[in-house]
């Protein structure tokens, strides 16, 4: 049975891996500076997010991209609010403190980071002074790491807390395709451009071998990134291999779709399709059910049993002895993988 | 009237101040190496702890050892465990960040530090393996930020939860004293000492102009003390200074009694006594109330009364619009300035 | 014409592109653990460096492997002995100190250290204790940043003193099989593993699209090495990417010889064949000679004939005017290119 | 004998030891903040160095101050420009590096940051771009650390060459006082003043029990400073005994003379004196001799002899087995003190 493990099982998109085959003779200066590549790859990003003058680069993962992006829009001593769920607070191995900035947690348990939460962080850290470490940047993640996908309003809301506030927002993009893709979305891209300081355009977890384009107005950002970038490790010598897979993932097809959102439309099908067949059987979701990712509990058999024939990762244990496994979909993922899953798993229940 | 603003309002014990004056004209050896005075000291702190064999030594401040023990504690990678409360965590400007180290908060509210809390921590980040910061040593402090005094049942509970994870103890005693003279305090100083790997013995809060001692036998420390506080700009070049002010404050008065507990049972008696008068008036406390700090929900007009006549810091505004305000008293805090401000307050309820 | 800026201007070589091809649509775990390729690649390199106990890791670039190995084999205090032409000391942008390092450099002008200025480092470091970095690891690449190749003799001599020192060699090998396939390298990778505690087998300039293996026995290294990869960004979500490479590069060819070395001979020969086209002219050469890197000092007119030509980088302006540029060659590379850059080069001095 | 070791083997000169005795029991606010010794202070250093805006903050000592200042006026990928005997550079354990800033060390030999070493440190690491580390700040200390004094045109060039590439100069003034009332300074206080964005005034080796104050007009580090002086352990608690002491010490005599000045007026003639007696021996000098540091080039048995006699310490051993001691001179140190020390060099000669 096909995996349902991770977005990153596989390699890349085909129409990727070919524009990496075509390219692969040509000689390109590097670091991602002055290939026809990136900036070709530039052009067509900033035309999608609707933002003619952004800076657009290219990091080689998700938490090297976070980790330049957080330490070059905070000084030393300022502090990124994020919900205690973000995925810079949880999994990326205290990166953010270990490049010296703190990260101030909210609380909201849902994944999103509310303006209400926002202003109690804001209320207490100012109330202390030098003595507290300064909010000066908001993290959050779209879909959010439970699969919640951010709607107009929800967005907006804590732009306008913020823009208040004086404070930027970054987006963390890794899903971000599959997010503008979910059923009844509607935030659209471009309005992520206009409120977000900077925000990422995930590739490695939608049809590209690796890399996330990081699109960003934030004046501390475009004065910081260059040797940010380099600094913390994340400048690709062979800068082109971002360029070319960009490049092509956001070259519209005939019809005037972009593959980078296609790839995301077919892994949200497929996600669908799943949550259809498993709430049908009688499996209690968790999280949001809109985009690539599915969340359910699952009693501990269920759990083993999952695991063993997809690849589903635990998400936690409950006190109750409940697990909360995901499930993810991909470009690559087919309508009939799934069904073959949900055929799997009323085995489980008819034997449960 | 005396402030009750701070201990760390007024200079030094009388002793102590004397001690410095008798010793001013001294020739010494830098950097608390080789001077005699903080020989002395560490000989009699290591009698006054039980431990003849424990590293002492001396630092300039509470933010600042508390920087070098928990860097020199741990590595990169690795997260000390703390409550929401912790000084470290909240009034230290993200020191512990800023030194690429992660604080990890426990969901405790009193303080204190329970082995459960620490529990779900613990199996939390065990379970992301090399993506979640490790968790390697835990943070508290006697008295707790908001006047907690750590009992012997609650902290050798917590004590062999640690040793079963194999992770140290670091005790920030900034009010260690206070808390060793607190009414009904059953955890001895020889306690603490046997099963934290390393606690300090505050000074600046209790009769020293400045000046903590950090007591350690946790052999990663011991490897890197020397170099991290220098490197964190925390050695003293006049190392004596704070030899002078240590060996005087542990030199036994003829009856036995330390200096350095003499005056926190000062302080103690102060605080015991203002908590007679504000309570009997009616005033509901918070937090701990056997040490020198005391907590009490007040009214916004009385808030601003008591920060006029006294400069009673305000810890927090709540929702319902009381506000929670803080008294703290010293060695210098008199009987009467206790009664004095209980008779100012009584003037505030009687107008109410 | 082919350009000859550097070792990075092509994609993968045709073997190396063909694995990824043919296993892009398998499904593989995540970050290096537990797939196959990156298992097979570790197996292929134990073997082919003659430790079959060591350590094999993948990282994604240079500066990127680079920060993770000194960060993981130094405690914050302690600093690495390199020479000022060190690529960590110049071209990675501090990446070091930004994790909170120090580099301690050598007087050495030639690019490799010496023991004699190792042990003035040594002297100089340990006379002032506490007060000053300790030294705790050597930095040295191989080939060196100006094309020197590693002798046996000067290897064992470096080695022997860092022995009697207590301190760890680490080798930066980006272009490591350009160095063991130089002409009259006596210095084999058996040796270097047997000496060294960590270096690494470069791909990214050695025919693969990018990659950088880190074989290591250091003890240290391996309790930080999951973490800090992770910590500081440099952990791949699909690293089988890198598995897939490696293996390639290390499986031999039915004569038993490996891809990773034939690329460099490769390289070295098209290197060798532009060095005596170019001195036969009566350019002067710089640095080494026996690698893919040559340097040759040129009058300005010529550097801007050769930049806009094939690429030549400047490596540094001489007061008198003259420049010294540098000529790279890679797999790619092919006899003929290597002439035509020649007969090219004649024009320039028969205009001259 | 008297020590000569160091300028801070004493405590504090008479009246700023008073000054504390007589403000012992005042109680004020804490951390520098708002109390009317460091009011009083801020306005009496203004004063005297001629800014009436210029911010004044107090800090404990001189490499918690270093730290601060040059974290403060950096961002994370920039270097400070120094000399490679420069004390951050050699003395303070790596803490720049360990708060993730790098040292760009000249080739210059005598302690003085020339334009011309500058100026190659910048050409080389402007070629870089991002790959190197940005040159934003030069570090000088005045007196140097091999008792040199910057003379005005010394200054003046190197602050042309500054301001002409828009970098900042910070002052280490560990010593400035006796820089200058150096013998033949004809830089004054207010000429640093006008130059330097950032510099120390420095207490500990100049009267006071501790204390550096830094003055800057920095707009980096007026942003910066709150924060990152809090964040690096570096905010005393009981801010006001450094208010008390800098107040004193800038407090004028009834003839007009800042006790500040008038101190390492005393420590520099002790010098002087002692510099005639020792060089009439035919003891031969090391570096600058106008301030309250000597340096003299002896042999072992006399290196022995003089520490054992007076606490001298070696700075450096040469290859040919001689080595250079130091000599230090204090406001406690008396003209008999100095004669004492040549008297009993003397006998060394004689012996000899």
């Amino acid at each position: 049975m096909r995996m349902f493990r991770n977005d990153y099982s596989e390699g890349a998109a085909p129409e990727v891996l070919q524009a990496l085959i075509d390219t692969n003779e040509e000689q390109c200066p590097g670091y991602t500076e002055g290939d026809i590549h990136c900036e070709c790859a530039r052009a067509l990003i900033r035309k999608a997010v609707g933002l003619p003058d952004a800076a657009v680069e290219f990091c080689v993962g998700g938490t090297s991209v976070n980790l330049i992006a957080v330490t070059g829009m905070l000084r030393d001593w300022e502090g990124v609010i994020a919900t205690p769920l973000a995925h810079i607070a949880t999994h990326e191995t205290g990166a953010v403190a270990a490049a010296g900035r703190t990260i101030l947690l909210t609380d909201d348990t849902d994944g999103f980071v509310s303006p209400d939460a926002a202003e109690r962080i804001w209320e207490r850290q100012c109330a202390g002074g030098r003595h507290m470490t300064k909010p000066a940047l908001i993290y959050i993640a779209d879909t959010t790491e439970i699969g919640g996908v951010w709607s107009h309003e929800r967005f907006f809301a804590l732009a306008d807390w913020a823009d208040a506030h004086d404070i930027p927002i970054y987006v963390d993009g890794a899903r971000l395709a599959s997010a503008l893709e979910a059923r009844d979305a509607d935030l659209a891209l471009e309005d992520i451009a206009k409120r977000a300081a900077a925000f990422t355009l995930g590739g490695t977890k939608d049809g590209l071998l690796f890399g996330e384009a990081l699109v960003f107005t934030d004046e501390r950002l475009k004065e910081a990134f260059p040797y940010v970038q380099k600094e913390r490790g994340g400048l690709m010598a062979k800068g082109r291999l971002l360029g070319v897979q960009f490049e092509r993932a956001f070259t519209p097809d005939a019809d005037g779709d972009l593959p980078w959102l296609r790839y995301a439309r077919q892994a949200n099908a497929c996600a669908e399709r799943l949550f259809e067949g498993l709430s049908g059987l009688g499996f209690e979701p968790y999280g949001g059910h809109d985009s690539n990712q599915l969340f359910f509990y699952v009693t501990e058999a269920e759990e083993l049993a999952f695991r063993g024939a997809c690849g589903a990762e635990t998400i936690s244990v409950l006190p109750d002895g409940r697990r909360i496994i995901r499930f993810v979909t991909s470009w690559a993922t087919k309508m009939e993988d799934a069904d073959e899953l949900s055929a799997f798993a009323s085995t489980l229940r008819s034997r449960g």
